[in-house]
C-alpha cells in the first residue's frame, strides 16, 4: 500500500471511531451534538491520531485498540480550532473551506461544543479497554500537553500576546514548542504509552515528535506566506496581517525551508532503533514537510 | 465545632489546595494564570468540594488526601461559571459581587481560562496519590457529569434552548438534573470512590447527592425571585427577565419551598446507614436549603 492509500485507510478508521465516540445527533440535546459533529467531520487530516497509531505499531504489533486513544487527540485538536476561530480570538469565518462552528451554530453553542469535545477527550481515555496505570499516564500526558504550562493553551496565550512584538527567535520557539509542538509530541508519546513502550522507545518517539512538531509549524508558517487561501482552505496571509511572530518573519523564507528539512532529518535519525517497524513514521515525516496545505 | 466554624475551616483547606494546584501567577504565560486564579479565588462557597470530602469521611476515617480530588470539582464548577458569564451566553458583568472574568481579562482570555481550568481538573485527578483503578473511575465520573449526555453542558444547552418555552415540569426536571444536579451528585460519588466505598455506600451517597442537587436548584430559583442582587452578589430577577424555566415559574413559590423541604427530608433518610459518620452531611443538607445567598 502506498502512502496515499495508507493515509486514506487510516483517516477512514479514525473517522469511523470518532463517529462511534461522539454522541449521535439524535441524542438530546441535539444541537450540541450536531455542533460537535460538524467540526469533527469538517475535513481534518487526522495527523495526530495517525501519528499516535503509528507510534503504537512501531512499539508493538498488538495495539489495534489504539484508535480510540488516538481519537482523544483529535477531540482536543478540534476543540482548540473551534475556540481559536471565535470572534474574540482569531475571528475566522472559514476553516478547511467550510464555515467555522460559530458561523453555523452561533457563538454560545460553539463555546459549549468546544468545552464538550475537551471533556469527551478525557472520558474516552478513562473508558479505554486498557490497564488502569496506562490510562492514567495517557490522561496525564494529554492534559499536560493541552494545558497552560508549556502546553497548547500556554502557546495560544503566548501567541496572542506576541502579536506586534519584535520577532525574537527565543519567543518564536517558546510559542511553537507549546502551541502545536506539545500536542504533536503527545501524539507519539501516547501511542508509545498505549503499546507499553520501554523508556528508550518512549524517549525516541517523543524526540521524533518534537522534531516533527517543529517541522510541522515551520511548514505551516511557510504555507501561510506562499500558498493561496483556496489551496489552504483558510485565509492565507493572516499571520503577516496580524503581525504574528512566524518562522519566515524571523528567519526569512529560504532559511525556514532549510530548518524544516533539518528537523525532518533529525526526526528520521532518532527512528533508527525501530528499523522496519518505523517505515510509516519515516514516510509521514517526509509527507508533513512536503505538504502543500 | 459548630457548622459555621467547620465550613470556614473546610473552605480554608480547599482554598489552600487550589492555591497549590493552580500554576502560580509568576509562571509564564502569566496572564492566563492570573485569569484562572482570579475566578478560582472570587469568593466561591466550595459546596462541591466540601460535599466530596464529607462523603469520603462518611465512608472512611482514612481519606485525608481527598482534598485534591475534591478540588477537581471546583475547577470544573469555576470554568463553567466563567464560560456561562460570557457575552455570548448569560452576559453577566458581576458574579459573587466581583467583575466577571471577561470584564477584567477580556473575552479571549476568559475563554482560554475556562478551557485551562477544565483541562487542569483532569490533570489533577490523573496525578492523585491513589490507586490507578480509583483514579480512572474518578475521571470517568467527572467527565460524564460535566458532559453533554445528562451532564452539566447538556443542562446548559437545554436551559438555553428552554428560554421562552412553556414552563413544563418534565423539561424543568431534565434541565436541572443535568445542569446542576449531575455535578453535585458527582461530588458525593467521587468522595465515595476516593474512599473505597462499597456499592451500597456509593449508591446511598449518590442518592443523597441527587436529592441535594434538586433541593439546591429549587432554592437557587427561589432566591432569584425573593432576594436582592446585593444579597446574592449577582443580578437578581434574571430568570424571569430571560423567561427561564424555573421551579417558581412552574410550581409557584409556596409549592417550590415545600419541594425543597421534601427533597431535603429524602436526603436525610438515605444517610441512615452511615449513623454518626454522616453528621456533617445532615447539617449540610439543612444548610443548603436554608441558605439566603
Amino acid at each position: 500500500m502506498n502512502l496515499r492509500e495508507y493515509l486514506a485507510q487510516q483517516q477512514k478508521l479514525v473517522d469511523a471511531e470518532l463517529g462511534r465516540l461522539a454522541p449521535p445527533e439524535s441524542t438530546p440535546p441535539a444541537t450540541i451534538h450536531r455542533a460537535m459533529r460538524y467540526s469533527l467531520f469538517a475535513g481534518g487530516k487526522r495527523i495526530r491520531p495517525i501519528l499516535c497509531m503509528e507510534a503504537a505499531h512501531a512499539v508493538s504489533r498488538d495495539a489495534d485498540g489504539v484508535v480510540s486513544c488516538a481519537c482523544s487527540l483529535e477531540l482536543i485538536h478540534t476543540y482548540s480550532l473551534i475556540h481559536d476561530d471565535l470572534p474574540a480570538l482569531d475571528n475566522d469565518d472559514y476553516r478547511r473551506g467550510k464555515l467555522t462552528n460559530h458561523k453555523v451554530f452561533g457563538e454560545a453553542m460553539a463555546i459549549l461544543a468546544g468545552d464538550s469535545l475537551l471533556t469527551l477527550a478525557f472520558q474516552v481515555l478513562a473508558q479505554l479497554q486498557l490497564a488502569d496505570d496506562r490510562k492514567t499516564r495517557l490522561i496525564e500526558e494529554l492534559s499536560t500537553a493541552s494545558g497552560t504550562v508549556a502546553g497548547m493553551i500556554g502557546g495560544q496565550v503566548a501567541d496572542l500576546e506576541g502579536e506586534g512584538q519584535p520577532p525574537e527567535p527565543q519567543l518564536l520557539e517558546t510559542i511553537h514548542r507549546a502551541k502545536t509542538g506539545a500536542l504533536l509530541r503527545a501524539s507519539l508519546r501516547m501511542g508509545a504509552i498505549y503499546a507499553g513502550a520501554t523508556t528508550e522507545e518512549y524517549d525516541a518517539l517523543s524526540c521524533y515528535g518534537e522534531h516533527m512538531g517543529l517541522a510541522f509549524q515551520i511548514v505551516d508558517d511557510i504555507l501561510d506566506v506562499e500558498e493561496s487561501s483556496e489551496a489552504l482552505g483558510k485565509t492565507a496571509g493572516k499571520d503577516a496581517a496580524q503581525h504574528k511572530i512566524t518562522f519566515p518573519a524571523v528567519y526569512g523564507l529560504e532559511t525556514s525551508h532549510q530548518m524544516a528539512k533539518d528537523e525532518c532529518a533529525r526526526a528520521h535519525a532518532v527512528l533508527e532503533p525501530f528499523g522496519d517497524r518505523a517505515a510509516r513514521l519515516h514516510e509521514l515525516a517526509d509527507h508533513i514537510v512536503l505538504r502543500k496545505s
